[in-house]
């Protein structure tokens, strides 16, 4: 059988990793406080077993599993109950829900792993000769229910794995641009760009078990992408299979060559074709990459600080903030008591902000990230030391930022983890201007507290600001609850809470998650009734047969 | 009648303006030794006289006219012969030549004026039920085909003229946001921004006579977009009405709801809707903002400094460097010879040159500007100045930079002067990754050359690098020869051996110029037959009708 990586069936990431935290004195007080889980008295349901699961049998006609077989050799087209299931669902709260009850709607009939783009060309030609539906797949990551077949679908439906498509194909040194295949995950093409001394610089939370081709497919944005830009930025050239042809657009630093196809490309979820390669930025790795840590007294301190400094010739390549059930949410899961954080801990710091007049309750932390020659980090720095004093902020050294560094791509285990004892979480990120962030902040959380108590449950919801533009900033917003009887029943009332706070008060459904299923509901709120009619027309003339991913970003209903 | 301003109807630019030589001695020599025209003997044909045009007779149905006299008022609807021809075209070669040569194969039937959103909304209902086709006309300085009817076209055709939408709506300072109405001019909305303290950092050629909606129709970009961004990254929240409803875009930092409507209007070139209203990125008028000249001893120099500053932490405004034709006729063409010019004329400057064993035929002139706080500007300058050393490459101060700024608005009025005496100019603009801009600039020259000799007349090609982008930049060519008895015969073969250049060498059809019919051949071969498929999809299915400027960007044959 094929050897693609595959994260676990039921959770995320691979198997026998999981979070804990014996190491964290801070993180069981913390939960019990937020959502009343007792992690000493909690049960936790262990590893589902597999043999518990109902596996909707494949109805993929033997014509077309031998067409397949015939392009890819029968080792790499299987119709195996497991590897079915893993195809079936991204990594949402309400996939993993229904996964662990056992709810298998609507599996792909048949999982296909082609080598190379020609192979790609034929499945595509066979399948829509067969009228079957075509789900491209990545890394699985998704969770925004963009993954899922329809669960009315009565075609066979194909689950079009991109895990062999993994390779640097090339490097243009001299434009700093790299050929990458798109079933590429993270850290195997920086690892490849890194031993030639580039990096792509994007980093998205996900980025361990997520894939180049997923990025574009839903407009992903990383953790530096102040500095590399969001995927959209990055991806410079495109490959996609279609029926008949391969849509070929060559790398470009900027055209004006009509309403941009590539932007179209960027965030279609499988719905325009197979994305099967993707030039991207690479950049030189920087001299110097320093992460540092400060604290102001307020989120309001913070967002007006992170501001100024988008609007400064400072230029940074991280801007974070969180607000202070956020920075609660942070020393409480730190585990290097040792370093800084015994410091802050301890009575020094804590001490120094009382001096100031800080409420300790209300302190919110921040990275900002400096990058490029060393006197260009040190320069950086200094303008953004003097935004930061300026809005009664004060630094506190590299230390959390190291932490941060290394925990960044931790938090979809601790959920899982959650989970386990009873707690559902799960995330919403948005965008807005800056004159709108604090009122999408407030309302955001005022909305899900009064969710929470509509459903009579105690809640947790905490959020940072992630990413700035010179107009704006994306808030990602990460709540949790203790779930009773209906864990979705009770995840939809709050979910929609948020949702519908965000396009009420001027911000949109996702600021780097896509549309899937889970957002479409609001997609009209969004970008309005003519907007949707606009993509409609895009996504319903290049796609008439509905083969292609049918029901994502655009739906009726929730 | 309407208030609103209009160019001249025969030429580039405001009545009784145009260009003069008589305090610029280099000039005729150089046009002497380019083209072979010889200024002193040249008769020039005067102003065309518009008793001399054949104006085609309005089609516009009664019922139409009065159902737009109903929505607008009667003194804003018009089937004036004089506006029906200042709606024909825009300013093109192509659009010049036929107008002096009374060739109007089919001109607007009518033009509006809509006072407000609610009648551009009223219009296009009206039009579209009664089957007519509207094209939306702001500056009119378009040189790509984007505004003439097609000669087949049948149905009524209406000019909406955006010209009284002009308003600075609001800015929201805490955003850097700005809403203005698509009609507004460059300099209106420029000075009315300037008025607040703010800019909004975009500078086209066309900028003295185009609007913020053509400018996204066209997705322009501008001489300072290195800093500010292509108008694709300046326009944040768009309104567009189409039949039946306006299409509303928020203003948005960024999003992932789904493939981007904004991205898919911009560049749309009317073939969506009528744009109405943009919200711009706006930004202080910074402390510091100077051009410096640089000289390089060769063109190849200058472009791999040009790519190293763009990989470097400098981060400057403006980034152009010309190739040595370009940079004689810049010579040629200043007029200030008290100042720099003199010293370059002199001695002192050329003996430089040539103690480095500079070849003064290849010396390439660079402009490079910088921004921001004084310090910052010059720590740019300071990162600059090391790359250009490292290249070969002197500064020369800030003298010539002045002059650019000063007449960087003043070249089509150059073209007009030429063609009034019998000589051909026109300009076609492309992008390309780096590794790619001297093959592109090399092959692009041979190919015009070829085509001259082919046609066996004397041309003139120059190019310049205008802006620099990570992966890549754009290359700006001028053309111009003495036309026979042929003259857009000639310019046809010149023009495409440059267009196909472009595409036989990996850069795109225009970057920053739109599509419209002058480019519309050369489509597939630059975003591929699929590219075209899919972006046909969207112009098809947003429109079925086939009302809103047809025939433009996809089209077929030449």
């Amino acid at each position: 059988m094929t050897a693609v990586k595959h994260m676990k069936w039921w959770g995320w990431g691979k198997d026998g990793v999981g979070f804990h935290h014996e190491d964290k004195p801070g993180f069981a007080p913390f939960v019990l406080q937020a959502v009343g889980l007792d992690l000493g008295t909690a049960t936790a349901v262990g590893e589902p077993a597999f043999t518990d699961i109902s596996v909707p049998a494949s109805k993929a006609p033997s014509t077309l599993l031998s067409a397949l077989a015939g392009i890819t050799g029968e080792d790499h087209v299987t119709t195996d109950d497991m590897v079915r299931v893993i195809h079936t669902y991204g990594k949402s709260l309400r996939d993993l829900v229904r996964i662990r009850a056992n709810v298998i709607e609507r599996a792909p009939d048949v999982v296909v792993y082609p080598a190379d783009e020609a192979q790609v060309q034929a499945i595509v030609d066979a399948a829509v000769s067969a009228d079957a539906v075509i789900i491209p797949f990545g890394g699985g990551s998704n969770i925004a229910g963009s993954l899922e077949p329809r669960k009315e679908e009565e075609r066979a439906v194909i689950s079009l794995d991109l895990g062999r498509l993994d390779k640097l194909v090339e490097i243009d040194e001299e434009s700093g641009l790299a050929r990458i295949q798109a079933g590429a995950q993270g850290p195997d093409l920086e690892a490849a760009l890194n031993a030639r001394g580039w990096t792509i610089g994007h980093f998205p939370d996900s980025f361990t078990h997520s894939t180049l081709g997923g990025w574009v497919a839903t407009r992903s944005s990383g953790m530096q992408s102040d500095k590399y830009g969001d995927i959209a930025e990055i991806a410079r050239g495109l490959r996609m299979v279609r029926p008949g042809g391969t849509l070929v657009l060559r790398p470009l630093p900027s055209t004006s060559s009509g309403p941009s196809v590539r932007e179209m490309i960027l965030g279609s979820e499988g719905r325009l074709g197979v994305i099967t390669e993707v030039t991207v930025q690479v950049h030189r790795i920087p001299a110097k990459r320093d992460v540092y840590a400060y604290f102001f007294p307020t989120f309001e301190a913070g967002i007006h600080a992170m501001r100024e400094i988008s609007e400064s010739d400072a230029a940074p390549t991280i801007t974070r903030v969180s607000d202070a059930p956020e920075t609660g949410f942070s020393l409480a899961t730190s585990k290097d008591r040792k370093g800084f954080d015994k410091f802050l801990a301890g009575t020094v710091l804590p001490g120094l902000m009382r001096s100031k007049g800080w409420d300790l309750d209300k302190i919110c932390i921040s990275f900002i990230g400096y990058e490029g020659s060393v006197a260009h980090a040190k320069r950086q720095k200094k303008l953004v030391d003097a935004i930061v004093k300026k809005h009664g902020g004060m630094g506190v050294g590299k230390g959390p930022g190291i932490l941060y560094d290394q925990k960044k791509f931790d938090t979809p285990y601790l959920r899982d983890f959650l989970l386990d004892r009873g707690a559902a979480g799960d995330v919403s990120e948005t965008a807005a201007p800056w004159s709108k962030l604090i009122q999408v902040h407030d309302n955001t959380v005022a909305a899900a507290n009064a969710a929470y108590a509509e459903l009579g449950i105690k809640g947790w919801i905490m959020s940072h600001l992630s990413h700035s533009y010179h107009s704006g900033a994306c808030l990602y917003f990460t709540f949790a609850f203790v779930f009773g009887d209906d864990p979705l029943g009770e995840y939809d009332v709050v979910k929609k809470a948020i949702q519908q706070a965000f396009v009420d008060n001027g911000a949109t459904i996702s600021h780097h998650h896509g549309v899937g299923r889970e957002h479409s509901p609001w997609l009209e709120e969004d970008i309005s009734v003519e907007g949707v009619a606009v993509m409609s027309a895009l996504l319903e003339g290049a796609d008439p047969g509905s083969n292609f991913n049918p029901g994502k970003i655009v739906r009726a209903g929730y």
